[in-house]
């Protein structure tokens, strides 16, 4: 049954001419251009732990292979072929034509290949493994965030905490916030855009906060966020500030890229999302510091404290 | 507790000079030869379905990479770096602790670097993307098996499948057997030597006639195997050959190499088999066929059939 099930798949996954051979054979041959270097993501979602249980199979799809886009997009990658490994209850046709329908409308927006990855019977996980090309030297790293540096993110924030908060809360969630939940948008033109401009980066999936704290470790610096500053979209600006907040600080799943720049550098940073598939938004949300930790400020200038650190892995 | 454990990880990871960014970041950055393809393997492991629920945390990591690096093989691809996806129903650092000794005690033989993935909180399950490189129009494909060609298989077949008998009866598995099943050989360096030799080559997981079967759909070919052919260990050998011959001919789990050469050409895969680590046994077991379909002959002649065609993944 395993092979009717990589049929199915091989039979709707489209190609690249740098895929020697793709799904089918032991392994994958891909063909690297000789003036990159290759960018290897993996992420797993699990039932009930990365997507609530009635989640449609095509938003799973389109989630899995986002979450993975994302982790390219913060290295500044341009992302080409990726692997799936799916772990179903049962072989179920139906459930996964519509987990592809999803997938694949997200790796066809990126021309990205699916190329191999196997189908085994397990509790329902859906690993990927994405790859894609750097520039040598232009990769987007964590630890390279300067005193002085502005931080910035992309896009809002909270959208999919709000929408998580409201199901948890046993209510129906905002159709626009449950959207940011079920289908983010990986930042692929602007991780590209900001290769060679930003001096760090990472993709919001814990938390702004706790995200931004690894940036922060990996530099050995400390950062100040000005909670007032973080972008909210109109579905998330109904609420209350101090109700958001927490949603924009500490939720995840937002994957928005946040960034740090040289303050010299404010005007190429815009330009360059600007000319980012159409335009992609900004904010700056605070500066990097001596020190070490993350501290989120109050408009009136006191401290804020969220009351949890963000997603916790276990 | 996420990053607990993959600083755990990350602390005990080797890397090489091609591993431009290892664990702790977004994604790893990694430099591909350019003279050589990429390889990609990826294949899942679940508890209960692809590994006893009482195999020892050391043998589950070993395993897990094993069956990856044997893809690899399959392939003719010296095996190079590997991501790995560690679902957990908790964080356990004892199991941690073990599961790397086997999976690093495997990755250090082939001088495999570790440089990324992620570990998250589900039922237990370990994804492995295994990455190599081969020299370009070298690579073992499934589908270059032609009419004559001699089939041959490395090492011996049947012993994981004896031990997992042995077990599912309620018996204590011979532990020479037990020790194929928990600790299989990867045959990197066979796979290696018969790059450019082989005309096509397999990795037997599902069985050989199954995923002989594979070789010859692929191929457009059929084959005729000896049952009385099939190597056996040692351990085997003392079983009845009716007995043994299920296991040897429809048992997974073995990861020996099956191939095709010409028979023009069979002192060239004794030599380079005897050339690679130290030696490698194969046995010649069969001939491709015109037609399809893979048939398995007794020592009289009259065909043999088997109750189970293989591992099945539903």
């Amino acid at each position: 049954m395993e092979f009717d099930l990589i049929a199915r798949i091989r039979d709707r996954a489209a190609t690249r001419d740098d895929v020697v051979l793709g799904i089918g054979d032991d392994a994958a041959l891909l063909q690297v251009p000789a003036d990159r270097q290759l960018v290897v993501a993996m992420d797993t979602l699990n039932a009930g732990v990365h997507f609530p249980p009635d989640t449609a199979a095509a938003d799973i799809g389109w989630k899995a292979l986002a979450v993975n886009l994302s982790d390219l997009a913060a290295m500044g990658a341009q992302p080409a072929w990726c692997t799936l490994s799916l772990s179903l209850p049962q072989a179920d046709a139906a459930w996964l034509d519509g987990f592809l329908d999803g997938f694949l409308e997200l790796a066809a927006k990126h021309g990205v290949a699916l190329v191999g990855g196997d189908t085994t019977r397990g509790p329902l996980s859906v690993c990927v493994t994405a790859h894609g090309f750097v520039e040598p030297g232009r990769a987007l790293r964590r630890d390279g965030a300067c005193e002085g540096d502005d931080i910035w993110v992309t896009g809002t924030l909270g959208d999919a905490a709000a929408a998580l908060a409201a199901m948890r809360a046993g209510a129906v969630s905002d159709r626009a916030l449950r959207a940011r939940l079920d289908r983010p948008t990986p930042r692929v033109e602007a991780g590209r855009a900001l290769a060679g401009i930003a001096s760090a980066c990472i993709d919001v999936s814990d938390g702004l906060l706790a995200d931004l704290g690894h940036v922060c470790a990996a530099s050995g610096t400390g950062a100040r966020v000005d909670v007032e500053a973080l972008p909210a979209s109109p579905a998330l600006a109904r609420f209350r500030p101090e109700q958001r907040w927490p949603w924009q600080a500490t939720g995840g799943d937002d994957y928005e890229l946040c960034f740090t720049a040289p303050a010299g550098r404010r005007d190429d940073v815009v330009q360059a999302l600007a000319d980012a598939d159409g335009g992609v938004a900004a904010a700056r949300i605070g500066l990097i510091e001596p020190g070490e930790g993350v501290c989120a400020i109050r408009p009136e200038g006191s401290v804020w404290r969220p009351a949890s650190a963000g997603f916790r892995h276990f």
